[in-house]
């Protein structure tokens, strides 16, 4: 075989054995085949697609590629959230805890940021000693004391996912269905979970825009994830505007705190239980999505949600301190506020731009090795649909180095679009789809 | 700038501005970015093409990314063939000395064997000799002197374009009509001359199968061309069947010498004066194609071509005896002979094969840095439209590895078809577009 000959049918749009894909996949692991050809196949199949046993078979060789964690020793039902990216998204910080809470375990592997949206790893590398690199045997001692991890993802765990993602980066092939699934279900397959739920995004801060394609996204997740008899259900939410109120690290992560001591935003708050409660449902502790999201509510006003993440923080290594006192942590060094021109409606706040000009103050990198700066980040004062007075604060900007404010101070002003007439939000949850309704 | 941004923009169909493509390739050939992002945006061209103003751009760019050469020294108008690549295509060895004859300056630089097309340079380099690596002073010293130079690609030409070729050929990305035209016209624009006439090749053994898409590339080139002033014709000629009866280096070099000395086949004859017949109409030595194609046949006939060409090949440090008595050369340690099993008619002799199958005799190379085997390849014995005997000959393969024949003598008897009634081969040159009619 001959790695040429399969990027050339792929280009011509023809269908790869298991053999052809296993041939470039692990030939690109190994280094045998070097980053420009799989650039051009990843490039391909941006343009061609991939027929569904392709997909299959790409996501069947990319968890394959290391260690498949083997959690039967562990007792319970195990069970993941995924999210495809968006901006403001701090779900899993609270998710996690109240899942856990309500009995199921959860070995939850993260991400950092990267573009335009954060990264659960960042968000809990705030806290001052948390640790996320933690190894397989770490992690499953943590899922059996407190039935819940919040790790990055290990060299041994699809390794093959790591390099492809790294290169889909670099190459402008990040929006191709048949990667983002194959990408997505393999690591998640990795952790040896019974069941999984997928946040699918849609709107201008999430991977696709639109309402369609963010469904066909679910649609092969959904159908792939079958084929591995993994439970899996998809929901897609909106990601027209930031979800909740704060945009970067520890701005998030302080958000997640308040909303497990029942003081959240009511859009983060409606997301993270209809994900959660669709957890509970799968796992068997809820008999629907309503009463699941019950139970999560019950977990936050009975306090043992929070008492499962402050559990957590110190299992990792954090100092609970800041979870106990969060207004103990520091602040950025500048502020910076974003004030109405006018009274009226907020009709519009561009998500895309404002994690872009969140990660230009600080709060993200631009290249995988780059740190990240905690405090640096956005608090939105008003949300879509709210009414605003002229001159009315609508926006706070934070960051350490004032530079950082030069172009920001604009792109944050344009990001909001004031309106005479009430604006509704979209639906937060647009659809449900699902392989065990 | 970012090199993801404008690979993104190629991707969703965008035109990218000169700066744009300048930041790209420059980058490329200094290696601040990286082959893999190279390799993604040569795909994206492939789905997505360019604009004739980008194609042009990116042509100029590649030109300009060495030394342009300065022949306004040299008397004379200076004028250069390109072929897009065929099997048996030796024409560049009759038509350079016989142009030169006619007294036009032919400054050629020509490639090597690769895939399934032989290269001009492996089968001059059969002369003992031969030196196609001459420095630039040495080039412009012979056209000088002699009116003819026939050397392969310095480093100082168009480094662009060798660069992005080798990253194309490994890629799958080679059948891409802008990329094509840009390679061609940055090499050849490089060499400093006045006028250019292209060979476009269309059939099974060409770049493009068939004749549409051929005539495609002939009219970018043509048009492209135009914008720099070059004066350009495109003659589009059948690839249906090899050229003349000769495939493999030497084989081919003593047909071309058989040709200049009155005894060669009639379809290479015929492509041969055509094309420098166009060169002749174009340098004003003749007044029409017609007249063209007679001063090249008188050039034959009294000697003067193969004058001129004993000439370049003592001037490139060749050995003259070889040329004279081509007989001395020493043959291939083995032939196979493959006969026809039915009396009839060749109606398909596969010409793509044909030159995988001399390749795989040795003729040819699987990577740019192997050598070639000059004594092995095929002689047809029989053309398209010929009458057959049962159990005659209709091709000798020629190698000096008897394990060569393993596959390729059940592949060459396949590459032949035998019909019942005549089949008449498709007409040789099959269309003239030019700047200057």
């Amino acid at each position: 075989m001959n790695p040429i000959d399969i990027i050339i049918k792929k280009r011509d749009g023809e269908t790869l054995s298991a053999e052809e894909l296993q041939f470039l996949i692990s030939g690109y692991v190994r280094d045998s085949i070097p980053d420009y050809q799989i650039a051009a196949f990843l490039m391909a199949v941006y343009f061609r697609g991939m027929m569904p046993a392709e997909i299959a078979t790409l996501t069947r060789i990319m968890r394959d590629s290391g260690t498949v964690l083997d959690l039967s020793d562990i007792p319970g039902f195990k069970i993941d959230k995924h999210s495809t990216g968006g901006v403001g998204d701090k779900v899993s910080l609270i998710l996690a805890p109240l899942v856990a809470a309500a009995g199921l375990v959860v070995p939850m592997i993260s991400g950092r940021s990267l573009a335009h949206t954060g990264g659960t790893l960042d968000k809990l590398e705030a806290i001052p000693g948390f640790r996320t690199n933690l190894s397989i045997p770490e992690i499953k001692s943590l899922l059996k004391k407190i039935g819940v991890a919040l790790v990055g993802q290990t060299a041994d765990l699809a390794p093959a996912d790591k390099k492809i993602y790294a290169l889909r980066d670099a190459t402008g092939t990040v929006h191709a269905i048949p990667l983002i699934t194959a990408s997505i279900l393999s690591k998640k397959m990795a952790e040896g979970i019974d069941a999984l739920v997928l946040d699918v995004k849609a709107g201008n801060g999430a991977i696709f825009e639109t309402k369609e394609k963010a469904q066909e996204l679910a649609r092969m997740l959904v159908a792939t994830a079958s084929q591995f008899n993994l439970k899996t259900v998809a929901i897609i939410t909106s990601m027209e505007q930031p979800l909740g109120n704060a945009i970067g690290n520890w701005l998030e992560t302080r958000e997640a705190i308040e909303t497990l001591r029942g003081n959240g935003p009511a859009d983060l708050l409606e997301v993270t239980l209809t994900l959660g409660g669709q957890m509970l449902v799968m796992g068997g502790v809820a008999a629907n999505l309503d009463f699941g999201k019950k139970i999560l509510q019950q977990k936050i006003d009975d306090g043992s949600g929070f008492e499962k993440f402050l559990e957590i923080v110190k299992a990792q290594g954090g100092d609970p301190a800041v979870i106990e006192y969060p207004e103990k942590y520091p602040s950025a060094k500048f502020a910076f506020e974003i004030k109405s021109p006018m009274a009226g409606f907020i009709s519009e706040i561009h998500c895309r731009e404002i994690g872009k000009i969140s990660m230009a103050l600080g709060a993200g990198r631009s290249a995988v090795k780059d740190g990240v700066d905690y405090t640096s980040g956005i608090m939105l004062h008003k949300k879509v649909g709210e009414r605003v007075k002229a001159d009315e604060v609508m926006a706070v900007a934070y960051a350490n180095k004032k530079e950082r404010f030069e172009d920001s101070k604009i792109r944050l002003q344009n990001a909001f679009k004031i309106s005479d007439s009430q604006v509704k939000p979209p639906a937060l949850i647009q659809r449900i789809l699902g392989s065990t309704e």
